[in-house]
């Protein structure tokens, strides 16, 4: 087996190594014994001349290694949905519950909100009491009883992944599709699931503006996952304007039991069941597409997906009347309307720029150690291809206990929203299978 | 202009960096302010992304000016040889004083011995009372007076190469062409000297074993030197057998002596006619080739060489005495004939090898703190092309104080040369001009 140096070597020169060095590259790592410089010329030669899909699977395996790692395989299969992340994407918290209440055993270990993107554990815990810390005993009785565990990754996972992370920050060698990939699934095979279905979103609300880019990530995550020994499949999803009428915590939260409930927006329901019907197929492969997506419509139409989203919310110790009652969630103090300047067509929205303008009214953090205020967000009125009367609200600006951040930031959010004569051609949501 | 960490990305991406960006990185590095793992992340994206000339100049003036420099412009033209290192090379000995009793200024900074091959500045020591720690004052007087001054690079000149060779020799970044162009340039140009004459060894004793190899090497190393605004050129020379007679400190500075009387082995005069001739002509840009080449020969077979090396010897506080009486050098004290197994022809000679073995005899230094044995070496009896009768010695091993190795030492030198019914066609000194 090759030394640290004559790995490193290998790489620089486009060489594939070998599972066993990069095993070896990547414990050296947390060991400390492969000092930073090293693993900064690595990531660096990693960037610039590749991994191939064995490399990046042995890579994300290594990384998966280096921390706790649970095994679901008694109870397979165990299902898991991972997004790219998008704004307003709520779509774990009712699509969690529909799959369960189909009858598959759900586990989605989430993470926190990156850059402009919400994220999923923060909604969550905008539910009065709902707890994600559950350690592996309480994920498993979660999957037996009411089939569906939502909780948080710890810091014992994966550490590889925070060293390498926090050298690739400052190294310029973030944007690598297998640095990027192996990040994310070390993190998500630990969990110990058995099979993912990828929900890659794409557009200008999304980390990757393009279909091509999307794709080329969306094959790495699957075909990796694969490698590793999972179950893994996936969508292109839209992410061009803000997914359903909701942007923060609770409003998302209220949009998601709307959804269970048969009222929410038709666009966050069809990624449910777009993705639901992949994770429904993993655990009952002889299920065809046409079965899987009409025993979703029914277990939502029946109400049994909202029956089953009380039960895992009062088993993760949240109250389970919200479902009933959306009003026991965080309210809004205030609502300003986002007016439309003239009279036409949403031609479209800049959905990142809204991501990022949701933080400053305290729906994410732009520090680790800012607090989250669970009321606040944007209820978007009219979306992309809507007709729009001059005067009438773009979206509703909700806050709850901050101020507005500074005048004239209701006008920002009305000018993200790009008014013309005809509606154009808005994009479909589920894109393109992967 | 960008920050460092774009810098890193600019250059990840292949894209070119302006002078101001490789000043700034290199000036961080020097400061500390640039961490270890940037300047990895860096070195790495160098090795496989490579860099123009004119970025190569950059790094080079920004790795000279991190240290000591000199401005040797008011007594140009001052004019220098760098060889890129070769197994019994003192051609610096006796060109220094042919050139400058041509009627050239010669300063030469000379650095320790690098692996296998010999150091300029130990056969210079060998000379009794040599001394080469100049100052700059003392470099000018040397070349005001005998014409030619023989210096050590110190410690203060482009501190910046030793941080990045550090570096480099632990990230697997050290074979690059203009890492190593930057790295050798940095410290020839902090000399001041005006115009270099690169002699770029080939062949199984130089560090790079083919013409192609060693003719990249060259071009970048002239095109880097101009592009700094230096006078540049060179000569492609033969390294696959060890040049002239002598391997070993005194035993060269012996060689170099007859060499300069007309005694000595034709390729050693002839190398230093071929490179002098170029030295000559950047002093004296008016004088054709074969002016040159006829001057310098002149100047040898009157003794006025000679004389010179006699005056340079004694400015720099050495026995002068040395040029008239060899012997005055130190002698070893054991001499240990390696005699050919078999009747043939010298096809070969495994010269890197010798080079390494003359290093366990005390000829150089395995780590940075040995000793120097000044008397040991080899004399090579028989090279390639020349007949040798079995039992005849191929070459003699000197012995200064250290004994014998160990046993079959001896055995081990015989074997370095490959003996075969015909000649071959042995190698041309000077193979390609720059």
């Amino acid at each position: 087996m090759r030394s640290t140096y004559e790995t490193l070597r290998a790489k620089r020169d486009g060489q594939e190594l070998t599972r066993e060095e990069i095993q070896s590259l990547v414990r050296g790592v947390v060991a400390g014994t492969v000092p930073d410089y090293q693993t900064a010329a690595f990531l660096m030669a990693c960037v610039i001349r590749g991994l191939d899909t064995a490399e990046t699977a042995a890579l994300t395996e290594a990384m998966r290694d280096s921390g706790e790692c649970w095994d679901l395989s008694d109870l397979a299969p165990v299902v898991d949905k991972h997004s790219t992340g998008g704004v307003g994407d709520k779509v774990t918290l009712p699509l969690a519950p529909l799959v369960a209440a189909a009858g598959a055993r759900v586990g989605m270990m989430s993470g926190r909100g990156l850059g402009h993107t919400g994220g999923t554990l923060d909604k969550l815990a905008s539910i009065p009491g709902f707890r994600t810390d559950l350690d592996q005993a309480k994920v498993r009785r979660a999957l037996t009883t009411v089939g569906a565990a939502l909780f948080q990754q710890t810091d014992s996972v994966a550490p590889a992944d925070r060293t390498l992370y926090a050298l690739r920050d400052v190294t310029a060698t973030v944007e690598s599709l297998p640095l990027i990939v192996a990040s994310i699934l070390s993190k998500k095979l630990a969990s110990g699931t058995t099979g993912i279905v990828f929900d890659v979103k794409t557009g200008n609300g999304a980390f990757l503006k393009t279909i091509d880019e999307s794709r080329a990530l969306g094959r790495a995550l699957v075909d990796t996952a694969r490698a590793a020994g999972r179950q893994a499949t996936g969508w292109i999803t839209d992410m061009s304007r803000p997914l359903g009428r909701a942007v923060g915590n609770a409003l998302e939260a209220d949009e998601a039991i709307r959804v269970l409930r048969g009222e929410g927006p038709q666009r966050v329901a069809d990624c449910c069941i777009v993705l639901g019907v992949e994770m429904l197929r993993f655990a009952d492969p002889k299920l065809s597409e046409p079965e899987a997506r009409k025993r979703l419509e029914e277990t939502l139409a029946s109400g049994a997906a909202a029956r089953t989203f009380e039960r895992v919310i009062e088993f993760h110790g949240g109250d389970p009347k919200v479902v009933e009652k959306p009003s026991l969630l965080p309210q809004p103090k205030q609502k300003l309307p986002a007016l439309a300047p003239r009279t036409g067509f949403v031609r479209s929205i800049q959905t990142e720029k809204m991501g990022f303008l949701s933080i400053e009214i305290g729906c994410g953090r732009a520090r680790r150690e800012d607090t989250i205020d669970f009321a606040a967000g944007f209820l978007v009125e009219k979306t992309v291809g809507d007709k729009v009367e001059g005067g009438e609200p773009l979206a509703i600006v909700c806050l709850g206990d901050r101020p507005v951040p500074r005048p004239g930031f209701v006008g920002e959010i009305a000018a993200l929203f790009e008014i013309d004569e005809s509606p154009g051609t808005p994009s479909a949501l589920a894109l393109e299978k992967l």
